[in-house]
């Protein structure tokens, strides 16, 4: 069974300082919430996903899937600031025009303080599982810190306890390409992203050097790319795409204290071939919730993919979580 | 002594099938070339260098460097292509109006051709090294394969045996973003290609997650890179760096036979932390050279810097190369 809500949760006061007088949070459910959450899951969508967690995520999520509708209960929020149907710069101001470039910096930290208020709203306290990668990951950690004691398990995948340099530096670029063109700016930053998901070994065996076949004057990485852009063309917006980059440049929990008392289990996914969120940075935030005496566990998705591996190899992803998750099921 | 040049060589034919009627070489030379060639070190530039290699590498070209003028004739041409004084888009076609992205595409073949005849034009036939990083190591190379019996040395820094997907996919960006403003689109190619250069550790250790000192809104890392495309702005245009990234990506020695007999040594040195010429793409390809049965020898130059550690760390560099180059020194 899959129901989709748009869930009106009232103002937001923002971490800026900022408020959003009236939050909508657009919300799909697979299956049936059992009265005490023991069966939910949370399903963290990235930077450009949205709360059809079954659509961006099978072998996830799904008949068959690793959570599968029969026996758990999957819930997708779509985040604030995103263009899937809750509040974001899309949405009209105060002054009747939408918010576009004027939409009010929000934190992960002000996304999941919507999203805890919209379970709220659908009677649910507690989630069993929080999961997601990339923005996702963060977000389910984001839970964990947040309010411990309303998650059993946080799974994060290609995503460690803050947003480094680099990624930080990688999404000022794109935003560099918004302000220089609306639409064929968006086109370059997604390009700019598709190239941080991928890893150098996976673009040397798909496309090499070899020409492009639609014209030999580019390459076929070129034309890949052109393929991408016209993709998110169809399906976002630069607005909203600044609003959640910012999002993820805010991420950082690694001077937050979780009391150790009813803290949620910590599961870290690293992915071998990720240079966008290493490996060995996914390691090291594992190490540090252990070293507060946390229940944070590592695991190694081992894949040439990139930082994608955690949306491309799903049956090895499923393969690797399903011992430690198959215990959380009622 | 340091002496500057302009030499002119004539029509260059290119390999795309154009030809530029009429072509300009801007030459530096520190110290004196002996008559057989046998002090003469080609100092090659990468994307935005000049013919002035001491400028730019300090510690490897210059009194007291690596390759002193007292001992060895150091000369630095200007690529084709480029804007310091050689042939490139900021001169005038044959219509009187500058090439602009009129350009015509050349490779670093056509590169090389041209120096090669510069150096012709200044008496010399053969030259004991030919070094670079990077661009500039690709044109050492090239100079190695299309004419052997001309190189005694060839050292390829941050560069092997061909321009990667993912070296290409990035240079097709930088391209994008000029295409969509000539002045701002050049400081975002240029924040995308610093990137490139330096490593994930580099800006955790210099940057991590600190805020601007002149405003808190932005973070230290977007500072960084402002000032970078400041830079490169005051120095730089568009269509010279879409025409040398062109060249770059033209790059492929993968399938080039060099003849074993009379044939150079080649020095292969790859960067630890370089994401952009992975060393161990570097070792790859010493690898493929060694089992042609040539003279490659394969050095890692240890930094957690990335690739531009060749030009951030001359001093560790001059400490690998010297033991293998004194021999070279008459």
């Amino acid at each position: 069974m899959i129901r989709e809500e748009t869930i009106a949760i009232g103002a937001l006061e923002l971490e800026c300082g900022e408020s959003l007088p009236s939050v909508k949070q657009r919300v799909t459910i697979y299956g049936t919430p059992s009265r005490d959450g023991s069966n939910v899951v949370l399903v963290e969508h990235a930077l450009t996903g949205s709360s059809r967690a079954a659509e961006w995520w099978p072998g996830i999520i799904g008949e068959g899937a690793l959570f599968d509708p029969g026996a758990w209960c999957a819930i997708g929020i779509n985040a604030v600031g995103s263009c899937y149907g809750s509040t974001g710069p899309v949405d009209p101001a105060p002054d009747g025009v939408p918010y576009g470039d004027r939409f009010p910096r929000v934190t992960v930290r002000d996304i999941v303080r919507a999203e805890r208020r919209t379970l709220r709203e659908l009677g649910l306290e507690r989630v069993e599982l929080a999961i997601g990668g990339s923005l996702g990951g963060m977000r389910a950690l984001q839970w964990a810190a947040d309010a411990p004691e309303c998650v059993g398990t946080a799974v994060a995948i290609g995503a460690h306890d803050h947003h480094s340099a680099m990624g930080i530096a990688l999404n000022a670029l794109q935003r560099d390409a918004l302000a220089l063109h609306p639409s064929r700016g968006l086109r370059l930053a997604r390009k700019i992203a598709m190239l941080t998901y991928k890893s150098d070994e996976l673009l040397r065996r798909r496309h090499d050097r070899r020409r492009d076949r639609n014209g030999a004057s580019r390459f076929d990485i070129e034309g890949y790319l052109e393929h991408q852009a016209d993709l998110i063309e169809s399906r976002m917006d630069g607005p909203s795409y600044t609003a959640l980059t910012h999002a993820m440049d805010s991420f950082d929990l690694r001077d937050v204290r979780i009391a150790r008392e009813g803290a949620p289990r910590f599961i870290f996914v690293g992915i071998t071939a990720d240079w966008l969120f290493r490996a060995e940075d996914v390691r090291a935030a594992a190490r540090r919730f252990a070293l507060r005496g946390l229940d944070a566990r590592y695991l190694q998705l081992a894949s040439a993919h990139g930082h994608d591996a955690f949306l491309a190899e799903t049956g090895a992803l499923r393969a690797l979580l399903e011992p430690y998750l198959v215990r959380c099921a009622r």
